[in-house]
């Protein structure tokens, strides 16, 4: 069967919610979300809005919805086949958030914020200004949070991500991708939410491109298969990669200081073109971080890849490709 | 000019090192580099060769290259132009080393090895079995160590990276890429070795396929840049990702635990198919780390990725996408 459940919505994750529908094993739904600020960031919102954000309502997730017939110790598919956007999205940097948080006040760069980047989305891209610069993202909408029932009573934060699966943020859980979670409750009770239009790995600034979405997905049940936690596979991988990076090594002996060396200097390469809080939240968006090495003892390397092929303009493009113009501010 | 550099090697740091050749600004250069056993592996090792490794032997450089007319506070551009293969190339675990030595004697799979792997290389794919699996292996050359001389006298050991590059192992500096590397000493003294066909990131087991070969490179000098630290440009990362990936998210609130997990799932997801030391070697050529989040208070995380174009047997392919063949073992 295929059905379409609004966005009806929790913001905690809690194994006794009534279910808000129910599906059987094979069935495609198309399900509605709301973007991650639950309607307090609309197209026509300002930074000023920033300063009046309710964090309680942070997270609406579709759901529970529940999967007749799937048991703790089986696994549910989710085969992503769909998604339709709102023709909108939004990015920001909050005081106090996101993975530079402690050096907001400390670092010689302002990233401070808040700060509030609304898109236009049409055909397949994103478009923005950052500084002077035409920004033009390809989309690949994919569900920050999906995720079933937790195991344990109670009320749980959506933040972290857990063996549920929840807020995992990977961009390419996209169209195509398929999705396996292990099931800890009767019923499964799936919910799906703060929803993604374009990410970088990271989402460094704590938020990607933000839009509410429909999202349609086949569900299946797979019996008794004692998946811990989730995994994936996924087709879009090189699809979703661009033509041209300036890359910037993050060393450290520590992994997590390597990171935030790699997307400072990414911000530092920026900061002619744009404010640093504006670099901040392009490099949520669009800048990969890939584990290049984690054997050169002690110095590890964690390499921020900024993507050329996302400025609309050529000489902008051949001007970041020339390092004399990129590094000598 | 164009010049042909034979591998005279040294394998510590030290900007005291006469140099082999002198170059000057614009000119293309050749050069040989060893493998970074210093050839004490050949195509025709066994594993037994390990037991006998001489570690003092490990790294050899081929340098250091004069680049006439560089002073420090310039900068040099490597661009890479080709890249040569001699046919062969190799993979080992060795106790202690690697990115879970931690785990080699307290892991409930056996990860110590030592292991060797001796790969076929030809028209630019690296074959090799893993169990009974025929895995192939697209080449994309790279440096594994590429450096300038320290600003600081003495020897220093080759094996950590640093602002003066050196074994960065980032795959993505390979044919098209353009390396800025800072300058410390007059003439900045480049060397080059440890030079790998194919790798993932993280080179998780400690060695890539590692290979001898032949480098040629393009030397320019930009005057008075500034840079503290590598960083290049590359058009490769698009056409280096596979078209299938089954990945596996590594959950926690320390990225490097969380890397380890990630990795550990895939090495239990091929452990159906080949021990687990051949996995962990397959893992270290060609399965990708990606640091999806680092916002998400408190669990960050780094998906594994397994690309499934590299087995040659469509139906171990199609059985790897079918994820009740892969996780119930």
């Amino acid at each position: 069967m295929q059905y379409t459940i609004h966005a009806k919505t929790h913001n905690k994750w809690d194994n006794s919610l009534p279910p808000i529908f129910s599906v059987n094993d094979g069935d495609v739904i198309t399900v509605e979300t709301k973007e991650a600020s639950d309607g307090q960031i609309t197209p026509t919102s300002t930074v000023k809005d920033l300063y009046n954000l309710d964090f309680d309502k942070i997270h609406p997730l579709t759901g529970p919805i529940e999967i007749k017939g799937a048991e703790p110790g089986d696994v549910i598919e989710v085969e992503f086949i769909e998604f339709k956007d709102k023709g909108w999205g939004w990015t920001s940097v909050l005081p106090g958030f996101g993975f530079l948080a402690d050096e907001q006040y400390t670092a010689p760069i302002d990233l401070k914020g808040p700060a509030l980047k609304i898109w236009d989305v049409k055909n397949s891209y994103a478009y923005a200004k950052f500084g002077d610069l035409k920004v033009k993202i390809p989309t690949y909408p994919f569900p920050g949070v999906i995720g079933v029932a937790l195991p344990q009573r109670g009320k749980f934060s959506t933040i972290p991500p857990r063996e549920n699966g929840g807020n995992m943020d990977i961009k390419h859980i996209t169209q195509g991708s398929k999705l396996y979670l292990p099931v800890f409750v009767k019923g499964a009770l799936l919910s799906i939410g703060d929803t993604h239009l374009a990410q970088g790995d990271g989402e460094v600034c704590g938020t990607a491109i933000e839009a509410p979405l429909e999202v349609t997905m086949k569900i299946r049940i797979i019996k008794n298969l004692g998946l811990t936690q989730p995994v994936f596979y996924t087709d879009k991988v090189k699809k979703m990669e661009f033509e041209e990076y300036l890359a910037y090594p993050g060393i450290d002996s520590n992994l997590w200081v390597a990171a935030k060396k790699a997307i400072k200097g990414i911000i530092s390469m920026l900061a002619k073109y744009m404010t640093p809080v504006e670099a901040y939240m392009l490099a949520s968006v669009a800048v990969n971080l890939r584990v290049s090495e984690v054997v050169d003892v002690p110095n590890w390397i964690v390499t921020a890849y900024l993507p050329l092929d996302i400025f609309e303009d050529e000489s902008i493009k051949n001007e970041l490709k020339d390092i004399t113009r990129v590094v000598s501010l």
